[in-house]
């Protein structure tokens, strides 16, 4: 009887959650550099460790199944990826930004650490993410394929991602946030970075560049699905998702569509996310099951 | 008539100058993910481009002068790290760290564009500085060695270099300002990415391991006395730095053992320098010169 998606994920979820730790130990070059105590690791750990569902791997590994990848090769970089989503966390938490004092019901890391720790927290996750997938190319994985990885999740940061879709989230007023806005802010504040998770494992499991294609775009319609749902989760209950914001409402879909329409675009895009895993047969139910999961989770 | 140590310099500096903000265009998943009107690559465009004398490529370009390195291959990775430096000093300006107004004599980034712009231009640099090196890992450089680059400059980035030397140096109390403190603190905050600039150019030459060692060594001694000579320059005239910071004095070496003690040391890790160049004999000129540049530089 194959595994069922619970189970997969729960199997992740816990090699993730052993590996991280290990791999947030400084690299290579620690003894040329001395040692001192410094309150930096500690906030760091506190940013990557809380506990969390650990989506982002779970995606990576759904994918790299889906194209036989070795299992051990998609662990590291699968914990980069969440590496990133991490240091996303901490700063979208900022006094700055979205001025939240608590995080999955805790005190946010600004607020446990300083906003200084708290943002070198989020520089020390996502130098070593890219550390990480260094590690990982001089050793089990291709070079060529490990740099390839390197520039997928550097692009899924930056001015094509997480960075981009945060600043624009930030200053979008609410005015201007079309519906088309809103896709672009959402499809990079969490689309991308579900891309490049999606991608993460695709590659390293050999996937063909029409193959590759279709999983992107799976992997795009589960993000905008996600944020979409999270933003519903959010207005619906606010103070069951163990996040208090102090600044005005982000620009959401909900707030664009009205609840039910965004929950009939959250039936499209995960329909969507179903149809672009036609090419693969019965090979995609993992993936198509990951998306329903998705579209009907509650906190 | 070999090429002057300045004229050099400036030739490298115009390269750069002039590579910078085409690197900072977007990725290559740009129509992926649909252009919207952000605010951010302006932020990070004046992060990155701001007048400066682009001193940690000229390290890159004259370690890999000492290995005869090819010169279009030291272009991007010089970029990438005068990226992260870049990255740096907007991050260090933050009202939660030196809470400086202006830089260089002009706004911080954080007041010309708002403290969130300012941390996701820093965000943005740090993960296109190892975007680009992949990019070069892709094109002309070996994947190898671009990974072996990448490794290096996240242990800079991170818990062995800026991160953890910035977050030592808000933290260390002055009574805890040993001088071996002092030395971890600026190895890590300064040293850290001159000794990455280094080893950059010195890899790129195919440096074997001794050689690297020597390029390592004489890069952490200067980058030491780099910091020492701007912590003397700004003790002695903070007006001409450019630089207004509100925090309390950072724990520096002409605090601890005075300025004439500082400018001892700086003497001393300046000959440490030179005498780590003994292998190169007359090739390691230029560099022995550079060292002493930097010691003897004014604002």
């Amino acid at each position: 009887m194959p595994e069922s998606l619970p189970a997969f994920l729960e199997r992740v979820r816990r090699a993730v959650d052993a590996r991280l730790p290990e791999l947030l130990q400084p690299g290579r070059t620690a003894s040329a550099l001395g040692e001192r105590p410094d309150p930096l690791p500690a906030a760091a750990r506190d940013a990557l460790l809380s506990p969390g569902k650990r989506v982002r791997p779970g995606l990576v590994f759904l994918a790299g199944d889906l194209f036989a990848a070795r299992p051990e090769r998609l662990l590291d970089p699968a914990c980069a990826v969440e590496m990133v989503h991490a240091a996303s966390l901490a700063l979208d938490d900022l006094p700055s930004m979205d001025d939240a004092t608590t995080r999955r019901g805790r005190p946010a890391l600004h607020v446990a650490h300083g906003e200084d720790l708290a943002i070198l927290s989020a520089v020390t996750l996502l130098a070593r993410a890219f550390g990480v997938l260094a590690e990982a190319g001089l050793s089990d994985v291709r070079p060529a394929t490990a740099l390839d990885l390197v520039a997928r999740l550097a692009d899924a940061s930056g001015l094509l991602g997480l960075a981009s879709g945060q600043s624009l989230d930030l200053r979008t007023a609410p005015a201007d946030a079309t519906f088309e806005a809103l896709e672009t802010i959402h499809a990079r504040k969490t689309g991308a970075l579900f891309v490049a998770a999606a991608e993460f494992g695709a590659v390293l499991g050999g996937a063909r560049p029409r193959e590759l294609a279709a999983v992107r775009s799976y992997a795009k319609n589960v993000g905008l699905a996600f944020q979409i749902v999270d933003d519903l989760l959010e207005a619906a209950d606010p103070a069951q998702t163990g996040k208090e914001a102090r600044r005005a409402p982000a620009p959401t879909f909900s707030g664009h569509v009205g609840g039910e329409g965004a929950r009939r675009l959250v039936a499209e895009l995960t329909a969507h996310a179903v149809e672009a895993l036609d090419p693969f047969g019965g090979r995609g139910a993992l993936l198509a099951e990951f998306a329903e999961l998705l579209r009907d989770r509650t906190r």
